[in-house]
């Protein structure tokens, strides 16, 4: 059941590994098949160099499994609400990587302070509120995507494709799996060049608002002129 | 005699080079069989690319050796203290990873600001006071060892599996060799975020408490659901 | 038509994606034919694995492919300005490479701290101003090139190979493409040494005249006395 | 000629290149026979991966080439005042490796924080004044040398086998050409994390002696009890 879907989320997990972002099994990706309503997903704790495409786990929207004999990534319920939410969004990657990781556990978000931040993010990544109590207590990886969403009142999820997790670390989409593991790698490089430029210039001003537009656009929307053909841009 | 422990503990070294947490011969791994109270550690000085299983020397707890041509690590009498002091540890791993040695170095512990942290770290990870002159002067390595377990006092080994020798560097623990050095990689990533997150904030607060418990309690103890299998969870 | 140009600048691209100079697509290198006016370049948004020697675009100094069936990159009329006003170059690399961007960001020129430095760059790398919003309206890649050669007002192109674009990044350049991806990764080195060395001493002063004049003059111009034959020096 | 010299200078050179610690052919190594008084060195601007051993060049104590038909490299007056000063020394590597070179430029020592620097370094890592302009532009690398020996008036340097030039680099030494390379690597280690410490901490006050002492003492030296035989220790 769904063999090129899970094929594809067994791939993109494995470039997550492949990228450098993430250690030993902390991080996952899943993709989704929007007519079927049926999320693919890495099962939980299960080292990449172990992984086969017949270990991904089917779920359905209220994360109860309907294919495959391993536990899913337990951070399932947080992927199922931003696919809840987002219905452009078509794959999601999660992995502690190392800069992105340290502003959301400084709870900063980062803003843009040059173009390989304007090509990829049309503002500054955000960062989500701390889970109160009650909602650790009972339902933390759903509060956790509950949380994203919250903070994505009136943004385009396609035009800032990650949000960092205050405390926790990123997540980051796209139109595929593939997508987010592409998103995942600019955001952990983007967070390691604002992390240096703070450090030069800890008060410096973001990136005027015309050249990051420019940037976006030329990348996105309908008159944007980067790469080969149309039909094949992101 | 002991030829899975010499196993392990051999295996065990080579992932710890290959990890890329020590440079030269600056680390090393042990394992314990806790029925005949004989440590496997590796020799000292050894190169890893010449490492062999054959190479791996036995101890009794007394630090005499009892199999093997080459001397154990000059640690050696540290890892013994950390057996006898802490009876659920089955391996011991010690490098001079970078950011772990830095906060060793600069005498800090390692304050807990993620959920990366807090999947392995129940609280911040401890550091040793320094060693006074006579410490050193007679039974160096041994005293090492004493100041790790005086340290740990009320706090259980397993929760907390890593310290840092103040002026130093770590020594991380597990129930197995292979445990052991696994800890030693998220240490280090751990160290690593930390050290930049306190950049970018000096005067940050620890992650919440409740945030920390969660974390660390979905990954071990009666009601973790991390993972596969409850018997094969660490 | 132009194999030869075309081999030497797929083969700078791939130079400089194996370098880790760049993430994604994010780089480009091109090479110029004098007696023809035409420049070599990577086509838009290619991934480096696929990239052939064939996917090369020839386009003229206008702007106008003249063979090829992908567009040019979208910083063509950039490497264009810098090929119309710099006679002596003959290659032209653009990546963002982490801590040149992170200065270019900053908006802080590179100073010469030492004699890795002054062994490439006769004094800081330069910074240009930031475009203006009519700028980035209209012929926005075309006005990159045209500050860029601004900022260059009385300064030896082959002496200071390199400049920083602020808020964007690094574009360097040299006699062939070849040497203009070298420039880069020394670039690369020299912004990242620079970095740590003000984060150590934020007041420095930047290296005696008399010894960063020794080192660049060892190594160009007719007393260089480094390195093999004189006529294969660059 | 001294096959064996030129031998071990070789893979000396190449070690150092594989060990990242330099980038283009920014590096090299000597060795030297002491009966005959020749010192067998890198050519100068040759790159590494086409480097073979009959490259490898000959001068005597004046520095005149005695075999090999490329120029040795231009730092060779360097490596020469070197071995004239400090008869213990069979080996010299220079690399602008980062952080070494960052103490360089910055103009500090590497002062002694831990247990990693004690075991290799008996004391802070010295650093050389700066050339005056007339010791720069005449015999500026035999300068070079005479200003490290001078820097090293009552140090022992095999207890010290490493010093900063001031705006420029490292030069490290020992018994062999590969001792002087693994001084190298332990070198940028040690100076990579003094200046994460310095980040954390930037008053912190260096090791207690007695144990910088003990760490020295535990592998150099009549009572050095770290390795296997004490006639294979360095």
């Amino acid at each position: 059941m769904l063999t090129d879907l899970k094929d594809a989320v067994f791939k993109a997990n494995l470039e997550l590994a492949r990228s450098g972002l993430v250690i030993m099994t902390f991080g996952n990706v899943s993709g989704i098949d929007r007519r079927k309503g049926i999320v693919a997903i890495k099962p939980s704790g299960v080292a990449y160099d172990s992984l086969k495409a017949d270990d991904i786990v089917l779920v359905d929207l209220d994360g109860q499994v309907v294919e495959g004999w391993l536990n899913p990534s337990s951070d399932t319920p947080t992927h199922i609400e931003i696919y809840k939410a987002f219905p452009e969004v078509g794959g999601v990657a999660h992995a502690h990587s190392e800069f992105a990781t340290v502003f959301a556990q400084a709870r900063r978000e980062i803003p843009c302070y040059g173009t390989t931040h304007a090509d990829v993010f049309h503002g500054p990544v955000p960062l989500t509120r701390l889970l109160v109590e009650s909602e650790v207590a009972a339902d933390y990886e759903r509060n956790t995507g509950k949380i994203i969403v919250e903070r994505f009142a009136g943004i385009e999820p396609l035009g800032l494709p990650a949000v960092l997790v205050a405390g926790h670390g990123p997540f980051a989409w796209g139109r595929t799996p593939a997508d987010a593991v592409e998103t995942s790698v600019v955001l952990e490089q983007v967070a390691k060049m604002a992390y240096a430029t703070i450090v030069l210039d800890p008060r410096l001003a973001p990136l005027d608002r015309h050249i990051l537009e420019k940037h976006f656009l030329r990348k996105h929307g309908p008159d944007a002129y980067y790469g080969q053909k149309k039909e094949e841009r992101q």
